[in-house]
């Protein structure tokens, strides 16, 4: 039997087909943009699964459900869609509406949530009983897998680790707060660190990096620039690092999961410039702990697929617990 | 049937005769100092457990289970306690010293989940889900309960939300990291924060109040000057509610819990004072959320029985569950 998982994001809606063991067998991706209203998104989703079947050669009654990943709020229980951040969806009751043209059990769930049970599946998280991912991107994700378990909180909310202030007096975050930790550990907050060493270092190898890519700063820039023995390069990725790791060493103290995924685009610099030095300093930082029970930090396998196998798996999530 | 729970402080032990309900029937006290090892350790529990029984005029046949709280990391599992701060108890095998003198089961726990197991059962979180205490006393603990669990983490040290970072470059603290929450919200901090105000205002209604209190700076004396009208007093005051707020409101984003109670002795001041202005922070910096779904903040009520009363409801918590 198989699943299907639809990965709703803020520019594109990724939708695959999954076995068992988490292996996508077919997918299909399309603009969010298209999608006018409520109604629609059900009938895509409809669609969509019609299409995966087809794609693959089986039909819609070798598929066990239907798993929706996306940002923002979720109702888990009634299968709704609260709000999501960059998308007009607002109290969408997608299950009743995705119901009135299939029988198929459908669930809604965060799509950090989701990431994190791939993971937790099939990625850097097998074998663990106690996981947590942390994705470092446009902001900083976070979702916690604990005895097979996503955890939600009381509200469905859970898990919102970039959020949690390393700096109280420190830079303002769209949520109203100051010091996020998501303003100094995202792949943005990583730019903006790299841009104001560039403005400060203009004559540095750094700045020369930055020129031959058409003088756009990525998340990449500094690494590759300390690779090419910048100091400057190597100063930004330090700092960046001790940012990580405050945020990491707090989730440890308070959670001690026994393992914790980085993923995200900044995830997939080189061991020796990011998960070497970030497992020393966690270690150096973290409350002492017999040396076999200390979190393991590793690196989130399933990149950008995360979300599509994740939200394909809460079905087997369902069936298993 | 009843439970017997000890409380293994670092001056006192406590001992205490408990019912189904988590009634204290009867308690015992005597000073930690005066045990000699590991062994005389056990031995008093089971001496302690005899003279609780005479005490209130039952059996040990009576005793459903013994429980054991105390400050630091244990062994759950094989009854072990590994290593307290400020006791010399270094991997004390407690349950099987205990199994040569009592047939009784014999659980440990570590303190801070002891009363917050309390809490849950018969204080200020009562009828909650996902449950957390915040204790503020030396240092800052946390319990964490989560459907009827204690949260223990992988290796049992889950919890630690003291030593939560919250000003990266901040005040040391003796984990070795720099910011820790508990340097700044636990009792001890707000008396640093009041003898630094007494200095540089000596001529205050607060340096008036202190020296009322035989020159004594305690963590009330900052509440007492602001209720008398003091300006200083009442800035000692909201700078410490402010940096209450951003440990919990981090907790709050991480884990939602319904339910949020604090305890320890700056807990007892009144709600003017402490608790109605902390959820008022609190509720301005969380991150939205519907408000019938929001955490509530409330009192511990146990006060300094609940490490008693939670080792002794650690029986009826392995039998619920």
């Amino acid at each position: 039997m198989n699943y299907i998982g639809i990965d709703i994001g803020g520019t594109n809606l990724k939708a695959g087909l999954v076995d068992e063991t988490g292996r996508l067998l077919a997918t299909r991706k399309m603009k969010v943009a298209g999608i006018a209203d409520p109604a629609a998104l059900a009938w895509t989703i409809h669609v969509l699964s019609m299409d995966l079947c087809h794609d693959f050669g089986c039909g819609l009654e070798d598929i066990v459900s239907i798993g929706v990943g996306c940002p923002g709020a979720v109702e888990i229980r009634g299968g709704s869609i609260l709000y999501t951040c960059n998308l007009p969806l607002r109290n969408v009751p997608l299950r009743r509406l995705f119901h009135q043209l299939s029988d198929l059990p459908l669930y809604i769930e965060n799509d950090a949530n989701c990431a994190a049970l791939a993971e937790y599946y099939v990625g850097g998280g097998r074998g663990s009983k106690r996981f947590i991912t942390v994705t470092l991107g446009t902001g900083v994700g976070g979702g916690i897998v604990h005895n097979g378990k996503i955890f939600h909180g009381s509200n469905g909310m859970a898990g919102e680790v970039g959020h949690m202030s390393i700096e109280m007096n420190g830079e303002e975050c769209p949520c109203g707060r100051r010091g996020c930790w998501e303003q100094y550990a995202s792949a943005n907050a990583l730019k903006r660190q790299t841009a104001r060493a560039l403005s400060e270092h203009p004559d540095s190898i750094l700045a020369r990096v930055i020129a031959e890519n058409d003088g756009h700063v990525s998340g990449q820039s500094a690494f590759i620039a300390a690779r090419q023995g910048c100091e400057i390069g190597q100063q930004v990725c330090d700092q960046y690092i001790r940012y990580l790791t405050v945020g990491i060493v707090n989730i440890i103290n308070i959670f001690q999961p026994d393992t914790l995924a980085i993923g995200g685009g900044v995830s997939n610099e080189s061991d020796e410039q990011l998960l070497l030095p970030l497992r020393r300093q966690v270690a150096a930082h973290s409350l002492p702990c017999n040396y076999d029970k200390m979190t393991r930090i590793v690196k989130a396998e399933l990149g950008n697929d995360a979300g599509v196998i994740g939200a394909a798996l809460l079905g087997k999530n369902k069936r298993m617990i």
